[in-house]
């Protein structure tokens, strides 16, 4: 199997000026392809290193692809290192110079002559054209070794790399790499793990845990010739792996827990509204993230101020008075007084601290109370992350609540359809 | 000076499954400290190649910072391979597995047996505590090399960084380097960089021009002694850059024009009221990400459906029959409804089509109207991103919403105080 790895040039991404998503985005293309990447590097504008880089990179590997230092500048320098490194000349290419001149023609602009210096390329290298800049790409195949030069710009490298590169690097593709990934919520990561079990060792498909922000997933990758081979070598181990974790599945394949839960309202034919008072909107917000959630979302109310809970929920004084704003007796009057009001089929509240520090009434950051409403039932849960982190716990907030939402629409029998 | 690398392990970076932002996190902390960054190199869980990788790094470099690789499970491996690349041993530390049962009973979750294993330090090592994870980070120095190990999820690292690792490098550090950002909205970065005019051109300070989701801004770096020198040479290029960019510009290193706002609200001793259609909760969302923003923020409405519209605004039927839900005439009545309903100062609306797709009345995603009633004054403002992205246009919404909201507040005699 062959080996690329990916060199980024760019004093910019050395300083932190930028973010290298190109790195990003080219390791799951290649992934994809079946092209291990084993390595990226990162050097800066500076010739020696970079033809360091660039000698140490085409020894190890098979495929080598840099990013950068492709524009007009002196400081870009990746070209001609490249060129010098597989011992090619650099020639003026008439038909890059016309490329260059139509690019600016389109945007509206003047070309700088500074840019003719993007007409050069060795004779021997394949163009990649460049239709959002005027940095041309190149790629070069020699004694084994395959050299492609992408310009840093990702909304030009990425369109450039599907379209030209994709079937450049074709006679090294040897599979088809299919990842799925089994997402949880509710449950660590290390305990996640130790569910799974065994199923971490297994080499095709293989079952990798990984963490973000209040959840935790497993990725299950198949290597196989081609996408369903892939995917029916993964559908046993993910069955396996629902089976095994149960409840703390959320989904496969999504981005979080409210792409679950719309999808799970529009099926039973649901409608819920939201009692917002420390995520403040953000749990209407990430439901109304997944487009055609107006068929199950029409009204949310947010109760920053106790009196608003009082006057908008109907909450009643004493709850507020005896148990406080962030408590399961407020949370439950919450979820009630919001599916009241609406009309909905379900209430959903949530009250809690945020943080930073602590409220008047000395609870700790992180305490938080989410609450549903729905014919015949009223649950709450209480959640404490132990973290003085507003926008951690507000995210886990709104995390958990949706997920109180779609536990309550996964149990129930359904009842529209 | 002392030349410092970042050495990132993972699969999951060379898979593409992650975007490697700790690098840029750790580049720029290292830069304002006037430490080289020369090299970024990245590796899978694999023994052989991370060895590889450590010994070049600390042949060529004189600081090796690690990110990743520091879990409780098999494949996290460079705790191991780092200590035995400094010639140490690994010691069960009984502190680090109190810190870890710690950090488990905060989380009010229960400690999986496998993480005991990141108890085991060298003890030579100095360790820095994980307040928001459970893996320590380790710093070693010896034989004039220094290496300092961190956990991979950017919300560990970053605080251990500052907390710990800062102090632990300075000894390194050369100079002081100080950025400002001078954050502006409505304007876009090619026309902000024009009327900065000749300031792009300094070198002590350096202002570059850069640009955000629906903003751009201005940073402006100093390299001085220490804080106060470089602060000094910012300090006029600041002012001068103000006084080009007029109300454009919303605030100096502040993270959102919401950040901006709500201490104009408290100032002016004003509350405000939010009614959002295409935001959803995003407005109320962003002005509660500001602590202490429930002395101006009360009660927000999100009215999704139109029924919702005019059964909690009062917005009439009319209005809705005759302009559309997406129009300059719903906007102000929502506005108008949301500040009557709430009895706050200001109300605050966005109707809009966030997309994807064209709506039923066939208005092009990215129509956006946001609108502002305060007594005697209803102002209203239009918006066409151009673009057919959800998550972009909605964001954009939030942010024009505060911005008109900002600069009432900046252009109005101020009455409370």
């Amino acid at each position: 199997m062959s080996i690329c790895e990916i060199l980024s040039v760019g004093t910019e991404i050395l300083l932190g000026d930028i973010l290298n998503t190109n790195c990003r985005f080219l390791s799951r293309a290649l992934a994809d392809m079946g092209i291990s990447v084993l390595y990226h590097e990162t050097v800066g504008d500076n010739e020696q290193r970079l033809a360091d880089a660039l000698e140490r990179a085409l020894g190890r590997s098979d495929i080598v692809i840099t990013t950068g230092g492709l524009g007009p500048t002196p400081d870009d320098i990746t070209r001609d290192v490249c060129t010098k490194a597989f011992g090619y000349e650099l020639e003026f290419r008439p038909e890059l110079a016309r490329q260059i001149e139509d690019y600016f023609t389109r945007a509206g602009r003047k070309m700088a002559d500074s840019n003719l210096r993007q007409a050069y390329a060795p004779k021997e290298a394949t163009v990649f054209r460049n239709y959002n800049g005027t940095a041309p790409g190149l790629g070069m195949k020699k004694d084994g070794k395959c050299l492609v030069l992408l310009p840093g710009p990702p909304f030009e490298a990425e369109p450039m790399f599907r379209q030209s590169v994709v079937p450049f690097l074709e006679e090294y593709r040897t599979c088809t790499i299919v990842s799925h990934q089994v997402r949880t919520i509710g449950i660590g990561e290390s305990t996640m793990a130790q569910i799974a079990g065994e199923l971490l060792d297994g080499e095709n498909p293989t079952v990798a845990p990984y963490c973000k922000t209040g959840e935790a997933y497993l990725r299950v990758s198949a290597r196989a010739h081609n996408k369903e081979e892939a995917d029916l070598l993964c559908a046993p181990v993910i069955e396996e792996l629902k089976k095994r974790l149960g409840d703390y599945v959320y989904g496969i394949d999504v981005e979080g827990v409210e792409q679950a839960v719309v999808p799970l309202l529009k099926e039973a034919n649901l409608t819920v509204a939201t009692a917002e008072s420390c995520t403040a909107g953000f749990i209407a917000k990430r439901i109304t993230d997944v487009p055609g959630a107006s068929a199950v979302f029409k009204h949310g109310i947010i109760t920053y101020a106790n009196e608003v809970k009082e006057k908008a929920l109907g909450v009643s004084p004493e709850t507020l008075a005896l148990h406080g704003a962030v408590s399961e007796e407020t949370a439950r009057e919450m979820a009630q007084g919001v599916r009241k009001v609406t009309g909905a089929d379900i209430g959903l509240s949530v009250t809690g601290f945020a943080g930073p520090d602590s409220d008047e009434e000395g609870k700790a950051p992180g305490l938080i109370y989410t609450a549903l409403d729905a014919p015949g039932v009223t649950l709450c849960e209480k959640i404490e992350t132990g973290r003085n982190d507003r926008d951690y716990n507000r995210f886990v907030a709104a995390s958990r609540a949706l997920n109180l939402l779609r536990r309550y629409l996964t149990s129930k029998p359904h009842q529209g359809g």
